[in-house]
Parts: C-alpha cells; structure tokens; sequence
C-alpha cells in the first residue's frame, strides 16, 4: 500500500484579513470569504431527519445502535447512504477497504477535492450520532449546496470511512488507517472477530469490498466534524469545540506476580501481593497525569487479579496503563515515568514486572491553515468556540498524514459516549454541521 | 438443631508438674503422665503409605487432589476410611449431615469420648494434606493403639466432617456448623452447587446420609491437627505449631460507583474513578493490618472492574475486604476504620459507596487445658514448638463451641495450600501425629 502526498495545499484565509487580501485573478473565482456571508446556513430538520432515519438501521436494545462493521446492518446503512447521493446526483466510488466516496464535481474537475466525512459504524452498544453525524451533516453540506446552486472550484468528496470503531474487527480506524499507508491491506482483510470471521470475507459478504485502490489519491483537504465525546464543550457553553491537536496515545499492559497465599494465615510482612501492586500503579498513573492536567490523562481501564478470591492474596495483577499527551516530549516523559515508577513499586513489594506495549499513536497536529477555516467559520456564523484537543482518536488522526486536516466538535451530554444513551440536541448538530460546511467552502471555494 | 454442652472437662495435666498431682484413686487408671513416655511414637512410614494411598481417590490435574463434597470421589474417600476403620474393628455411624464417626471403645464406654479428626474433601485443586492428614493420622493413632495392646479410660472417637472446604457448596466448615448449632440441617441440604444440585439429595445420592441425629454428643475434648497452610513454621524451623486461637474473620464486599467515560476525553478533575477508590481501598486495608501485624492481617483479594476497558474510566469497583484478629476488640476496631476510611475515599473521589457484610466469625480462644495437652505433648517427644494463631477457618472452630478444643499443626512447604502443589515431609507429618497422639492420649488417659 502506497499513499501519494497530496500536492495542493488548503486556501484558507482568515476572515479577519480580507483587505489584505489581492484581487482574484479572474472573475470566475470571487474571494471566498466575501462569498461565505453568516446568512449561509443549512437545514437543520432536514440534518436531525436523516439522522433519525439513519438510526433506525441496526437498533441497539437501549435506543442506540449496533451497528458493527461488516454487518448486514452495516451494508444496509451503506446502501441507504449510497441511495441520498444517487439522489443527490453524486459520483461513486468503494474502495478496496470498503471505504465509500460519494463526489460532487467542482468548476475544475482537475483539482484535487476536499474531502469531508466521519463513519457510518457503531460499537456494539454505540449511539447515533458518533461518527454518522460527520457523515450526514457532510451529506446536509451537499443538499445545501444544491438547493443554493452553489458551484465549487474544487470538487467536494463526502466520505464514509470503514470500520472506524474496531469493536467487531481491531484495530480502530481501520479504513482510514489503510488509506494513509498505516496499515497493510491484506493485512487488515486477515483480522478476525470473535467467532473467527475475517474481515476481509464479511466485507465481501455484505457487499462492500470495492474494486478501487486503497489511498494515493490527491486531496486539498479532509474536514471531520465528531461529537465531542468529552464533557469540556457542554460544561462550557460553547457549541463549537476548533480540534488544534489530537492527543497522542501510549497504551501499556503491565503484569505483576507476586506470591499466592492464604489471606488468612500469611502476615503482612511475608507477603507478595500484586493486588497492593495494582493499587500502587493506578494512582501513579493518576500521579503522573495530574500535574501535566487538563490536556495529558492517565487512565487505568482494566484490570484483573488472580486466582481473584476473596480470601487468597493475589498472585497476579495484569492491567492497562492508557496514558495521553497532545505534546510528544511529554507523552515520552510520562512513559519513562510510568516505567520507573512500576520498577519502583514492583522492587517495593518483591513483584516481578512485564510491560507489553499495546499501542503507540504519536500526537497529531493538524493543519494551521485548516485549524484557522474552521476557527474563522465558527466566529462569522456566531457560535461561541473553544480550541480542544482530541482525546479520542478518529479518521482524522490518519488523515493528516497525508492531507491537511482539522475537526470540528459539537458538545454531547454529559460527555457520554460507547454508549446507547449518548445524546446532542438539533441545534449542536447545526451549529457543528453550519461551521462545517464554512471551513469546506473556505476551502473548495464558491464559485459565481 | 440443639446441641448440648459436654459435661466432661478434659483432663490434661501439664507434664512438668507429675510430683504435684495426688496419687490415682484407683489402680486401674494411672496418671497418664507417667504412661506417655518419649518413647511412644507411631509408625511415620504407614501414616504416610495411608496419606498415598488416599491421594490415589479424586486425583487431581497436577499431582494434587479434586475430592469435592458428595462427588462420586468424596463417597470412594469415606468408603476407604469405613473399610480401614472396620479392619481396625471401630463401631461406625454417620449422621444425618454426614459426618462419620469410627469409635474405639474405652475403658469405661460411659465417659464422653475424646474426639480427633478432621476432613477429607478437598478443593477443587486441593493439595493431599490439608484436612486428610488430620483424620489419617486419627487412624494412625489407633493403629498404634491396637499394636501396642493399649486401652484408653475414655472412648475414641474418629470423625471425618463433611464439607469441610466448602468450594462447591457454601459455606465453609458446613458438617461442623450443623453439629456445632451454628447452621441448621435444612438450610445446610438446601444449599446448591453452580450446576443447581442440592447438597441434601447429592449426599443422599453418593449414599452417605447418615440417620443419626446432627450434634448432641458429649465430648470429653476435641483435638485437630491440620497443615499450617502459612510460612511461619517453616520459615522458623518448628515442626509444631500450638493453636492458641482462631482468627476472627470479618468479609465485606464493597462497591465503589463513580461515572464511566471516555479515558482519552475526560480532564482528571472531571472524573469519578471508581479504579482509584479501588486502589485507596486496597492500600487502606493494608494499612489497618500493618500495624497490628503479625497477628492482624488485611487483604483485598477479589475485585472488577466495569466496565473493564482500556480506554474507559471505570464506572464501578466491587471487591472484598478481609480483615482477620485473633482478639474481637481489635478486630471491631479494624472494622470501623475500614468503614471510617472506605466513606473517606468515596467522599474524596466523589464516588456512591455501598457496604455487604459476607462473612463474620468472632475470634476462637481455644481451651487451655486442651492447648496445654499439645503444648506438653511437643515438649515430651522434643519437637521445637511455638504457639499459633490460626488464620484458616478449621473444624475446630466450631468444636470449640460445644467442647473443650485444640489444633496441632504441621509446617508445609512455602506456606501454600489450597494448591495441587501444597506439599509437607514425611517428617513434619509423623511430629505432627504424635504430637496429637500424646495430645488425646493424656485426655483419654491410658489404663492398664
């Protein structure tokens, strides 16, 4: 798998900089950001409707989805997207991961176009609105586009990335991850899920491995509005979160052994005990996020103990570090801290120590220029905004790799997110979907 | 279920003092102190050829035992003893919980017998000592008897208590709780195993229901000799361990709820981590033991997390917490710090707390005429003694309710037990034997 650098670089402007701006050379192509005026709004019943009709394709059992990757909930959810850009008069194409682009012509064809979509898949207990509002509201981009007969310089590709969750099939952003050259192809069709599936033949199965090569294809720029996913957004009263950088991501599994014995009748002193291991490693992965607070993070998930009863003391204790930074010089350090740290603990308390790393995803900086359309989009449409960071990770991560990227995040309530009862109102939905669509066209350019 | 308090107070003398003790009343029972000279020993190589032998029944996956209660090998284990007891011409019964009784006639067959025993199920991967060394080295006794042509004023009573592990049916010590008053015999033959199979009809079905009455028996003293199943014998190069008291034991199952969220997306000042209140939990406990060691321990042996994902801050935190004192003061004490310390954490981390009493068993002070029995015993055969406290629960923590009472124990090695590898020398076994030999036999009282 190869993937092509693109060579067009996005033409955000500021919109505070307009004068400074010089006359367009020909007059087919105004200034886009005399074009972009606050009164270029979308529908947000028609965004909220499709929304609504999305999710009634692979119910969960709480009133999300489950709708997993390769499903045949996932294929009909595929052909329904396919159905509105047959609609919409949009050009097709799958690619060989099962990643869909639905293609609106621009003024010049041979521009390389902006691409603007999330993911259609869900985890196992997921909600509506994670991933498929990036979707959907890039669809709601497309209709608004035709309802106002706007053309755009650069033709606009609405993309629906396969298996971004990885709850059926690991790892998370697949699609994505093979279209930026991260993963081998082969290598992805071969994962398997629970009852031994691969990947590769249920993608054929529900009717979605394209014939189309994976990557290489020149884009201007890649536009991804997600939920928030986080409490920061709704706690604060602003609807727009400007995603500037997505945190860097270390996962490691640590295993401590100590010595089994009865709890009963081994003195505290004579005992190896991984469980007191454990408890010493979460709060120094907690010790080790907090002054680094608000934006590095350190989470212990997992966990387990063995033989795991009430009366032995712990032989075993195997866990999951999870520890974030958007900045890679801290997130190195707080690894090196993590490693002492356990070493200290595991020669504390006579425990032998095994680290495996389970992933590394180094911190991403998206595109300033990207970052500035999506931050100039929220200020002329009105909508309070805040920068984030991207706790999560998303297609965007991979993207940026080799196009300039940027996101933008409506709030969610209460931060709730995996999870059936995850929820936004209509006017998150429009606002994020509204400064979507001014950072696309700030880029693809509004042509007379 | 009534059971009546002996009569009889035993009546061990402390070898140290024979001049003090006024001569017999009657020539036919002379002072016992005199008859138990270093030189009655026992026969090690046939204790152990018995312990082989019953190991062969139940064997478990890796060299140790699976002889779970009123399981097909349970039933093959007490017909091995029915046959030994019969070769050595005991006058057999069992009762309605099925614990079995092998007698040796006494001297005066009209004085409360001096009981000795232990238990022969195991774990599911139990070792071949634990509980089975307590009733072979019964028979072993008896043997000896037999070969030297000796009688005993008091009569002997074998007993193999039923259901002493309690790992498949709940709880624990069940044959000795129903004798001792503690349960009641149909709440005990209700109890079910993971398949749904009542205790009752499964003992009923391996034909070991017995038809005498649970408890009433009057008991002149009850003796027990048990593994260690700890490291400090070992560890101090003492082959006997003088039980001077059980641990009282206090099992509470504790729940931590906080907020489940995304690990990469949540500030750490936004959190409710159950995971933290865990560890605080588990260093807590340590910390209510340390200083109170060696006798108080503290431990956290079973605990989940939920959701138990990596990337998840988890929601909930449900684990146990045993506290174990030989001394009920302080063992309220360690309670009301752990509740004092547990609402502490909640209040701390903004977690909801919840409280299950499991399991609670006030400290046993076992009788000082029956520990001074062992205690001398050990010191007339020149076995290096120290006194103990038993952390384990035992058959003769319930005895001790309803008769004068006390354990010998024996070293095993590393201190493990519970575990197809518990392992003890045959050196260990035969001090431990005939330590309990001269234990029973100074209650018993030999005759002419």
């Amino acid at each position: 798998m190869t993937t092509s650098k693109p060579t067009a670089k996005p033409t955000a402007k500021p919109a505070s900089k307009p004068a400074s701006k010089p006359a367009s050379k020909t007059a087919a192509i105004p200034d886009p950001t005399q074009t972009l005026t606050p009164n270029l709004r979308l529908d947000g019943e028609r965004l909220w409707s499709a929304l609504m009709t999305m999710a009634e394709i692979g119910p969960g059992v709480a009133g999300g989805n489950n709708r997993q990757t390769a499903t045949d909930a996932d294929g009909e959810a595929r052909r329904l997207l396919q159905r509105w850009g047959e609609a919409a008069g949009l050009s097709q194409s799958v690619d060989r991961v099962g990643n869909m682009f639905l293609r609106r012509e621009g003024a010049e064809p041979g521009l390389p176009p902006v691409y603007v979509g999330s993911h259609l898949d869900t985890q196992p207990t997921g909600g509506r609105y994670d991933g498929v509002l990036g979707v959907l509201a890039a669809l709601e981009i497309i209709r608004t586009l035709d309802d106002l007969e706007l053309r755009t310089r650069h033709p606009i590709v609405l993309v629906n990335w396969t298996n971004e969750e990885g709850g059926r099939f690991a790892p998370a952003m697949m699609g994505s991850g093979v279209f930026a050259g991260v993963h081998d192809l082969d290598w992805a069709y071969d994962q398997r899920d629970l009852d031994g599936l691969r990947f590769g033949d249920e993608l054929a199965r529900i009717g979605w491995r394209g014939e189309e090569p994976v990557g290489g294809r020149p884009i201007a720029a890649y536009f991804e509005l997600h939920i928030e996913q986080g409490p920061i957004l709704e706690a604060e009263g602003a609807p727009i979160g400007v995603v500037t950088h997505g945190q860097g991501v270390s996962w490691t599994e640590v295993t401590l052994t100590g010595s089994a014995s009865h709890a009963g009748t081994t003195p505290m002193h004579l005992r190896q005990d991984a469980g007191l291991g454990l408890a010493r490693a979460i709060e120094l992965a907690n010790r080790i996020a907090r002054p680094r607070a608000p934006r590095a993070v350190g989470t212990v998930g997992r966990a387990a103990l063995a033989p795991n009863s009430p009366n032995v003391i712990p032989e075993q204790a195997v866990f999951t570090v999870d520890l974030r930074s958007p900045d890679e010089a801290i997130l190195s350090e707080m690894e090196a801290e993590l490693r002492a740290g356990l070493e200290r603990i595991a020669a504390d308390l006579d425990l032998a120590l095994a680290l495996r790393p389970l992933e590394r995803i180094a911190p991403v900086a998206f595109d300033p220029a990207c970052i500035e359309a999506v931050r100039s989009a929220a200020k002329r449409l009105g909508y309070a905004a805040r920068d984030l960071v991207s706790g999560a990770g998303h297609d965007a991560f991979w993207l940026a790799r080799v196009a300039p990227s940027a996101m933008v995040m409506c709030p969610c309530v209460d931060g709730l997110s995996h999870n059936e009862a995850e929820a936004i109102t209509p006017e998150w939905a429009r606002a994020g979907a509204e400064v979507l669509m001014h950072a696309v066209l700030e880029t693809a350019e509004i042509v007379a």
